[in-house]
């Protein structure tokens, strides 16, 4: 096992401190990181609290204040819509070998827009599986992708691939390799899915509780809280995940809707065989999660 | 304040020793409940388990051998559709002024049935909000029913709701009386959709990863786990809950489709403006349950 050296990289921007950003900062730092860790976030706010909590060592909100020289890795940790315009912003300020990469939800195309965008420099997809439904730099969590995936959607390894790994390796994440298309469906289904029925299940209990004049949220049984947890997270992180990663959140929205349309139907004819067989295999595979 | 009491029951009987049957009895015991707690089930294998734990001083699996004398309160706690076949049998064995209750997810027209078949006897509907996904006498938990809501489907009081109250009341459980019909729809909605969504969340994940040769159930990110846990509760209860309260799980699942439908047209037409809308009052109301 090599010691840690974060595949070293002299000097880090993180450009978006909110709760991923400053989560990865501060583990950075937690974990013996000695390059610098800069911080980049139109909101002044943000910059003081992630400068006073030493999440990062300097921030900024202008481009042209940031030390570039020192810097040969940037982390765009931003929604993942303001990418493009963010790559084709830093581009010109690059220096030579600087190496771009993300931690954002959503992968697919996006990944090969942003390498066309930054060409020559090199940019390399990566998704850490991990986060909370809470929000900000204030909320950063040290340790937060410690035993989680880490997937890189890469099509070949390179020097700067490699490099990157061993820096999330360093922060404890388990490193995978996926499809940049594979990676959106997968999400899709396990993660973007999931949390549009959540959305969906508070917004039916809304309607339902007009509907017969009974504040249904009075009544939260045993699983219905873990249920909809996952309901409080960001509007404008999720607004923007569905919309960029539409056709497979769709597409799976579908198959939901098909499976318990299917389910309902079962309900309806009283079909106890099928009922059981459904539910014990839904069983089976949520218990192999454990 | 008054000491506790348990309303004053001198022997009760429990039919069904599962999770809830079992919770019941060992939170008598351990809250200092003084008479004889017995246990019926067909299973000897449960009762032997319920008598080694302590959590019955005697169990049976015969109508007959059970020593109805001793008995002034008997609780139904094996599956609801179990329940009207279970008050013919024991009617003929009650003592006069014997109160008969239950612990079922389902009340509405069940309600009126037990009454009209236990009548002289007194039948009183009760729902403790409190559960976990796992089954069975031996993972009963002692004071499960602490601080949860307790239904009581009741149109007015007498003096034997006001002894179940307060037994219910010494357990550590808030008492709350509602209409049978409305307890039914409001369950439906708070507890029976979600694990129907659950089911058919992990139905669709296990149809989705056929579909593209991956298994994605080896991506399990955040609030998934939570989202699914539901989904792992058992198939047979859940089974006969669905079909008991067909026709307000129905209502609830059409419901929750057309909320599930608008969103998905909402990221169809990427309107941004509508989705935060809807995110954010899901967050809204989520957040008023913590």
């Amino acid at each position: 096992m090599k010691s840690k050296d974060f595949g070293n990289f002299k000097g880090i921007l993180v450009i978006g401190l909110g709760l991923i950003g400053g989560s990865f900062a501060k583990s950075l730092k937690s974990e013996g990181y000695q390059g610098k860790i800069y911080g980049f976030d139109l909101n002044q706010a943000r910059i003081k609290i992630a400068e006073e909590l030493n999440i990062i060592d300097k921030g900024f909100s202008s481009f042209e204040e940031i030390p570039w020289e020192d810097i040969d890795l940037v982390i765009l940790a931003t929604p993942v819509k303001t990418f493009e315009d963010i790559a084709k912003q830093i581009k010109p300020f690059l220096k030579e070998g600087t190496v771009i990469s993300d931690v954002g939800s959503v992968k697919g195309e996006l990944v090969y827009k942003l390498q066309a965008i930054l060409e020559p420099f090199e940019f390399i997809g990566a998704h850490p599986i991990a986060g909370t439904e809470k929000e900000g730099v204030e909320n950063s969590v040290d340790g937060l992708f410690k035993g989680k995936k880490l997937i890189l959607t890469i099509e070949e390894e390179t020097e700067n691939t490699k490099r990157l790994e061993k820096l999330w390796t360093d922060l404890g994440a388990k490193v995978e390799v996926m499809d940049p298309f594979m990676h959106d469906f997968v999400f899709a289904s396990v993660s973007h899915l999931p949390h549009a029925v959540a959305f969906a299940l508070v917004d039916a209990l809304i309607k339902l509780s007009k509907e017969k004049g009974i504040d249904l949220f009075l009544y939260p049984g045993a699983g219905f809280k873990d249920f909809t947890r996952i309901a409080a997270s960001s509007p404008s992180i999720w607004k923007d995940i569905f919309i960029q990663n539409k056709k497979d959140v769709i597409h799976t929205i579908d198959e939901f809707i098909n499976s318990l349309q299917n389910l309902k139907k079962l309900i309806e004819e009283e079909n106890e065989e099928a009922l059981i067989k459904i539910l014990e295999e839904s069983r089976e595979k949520r218990r192999e999660l454990d």
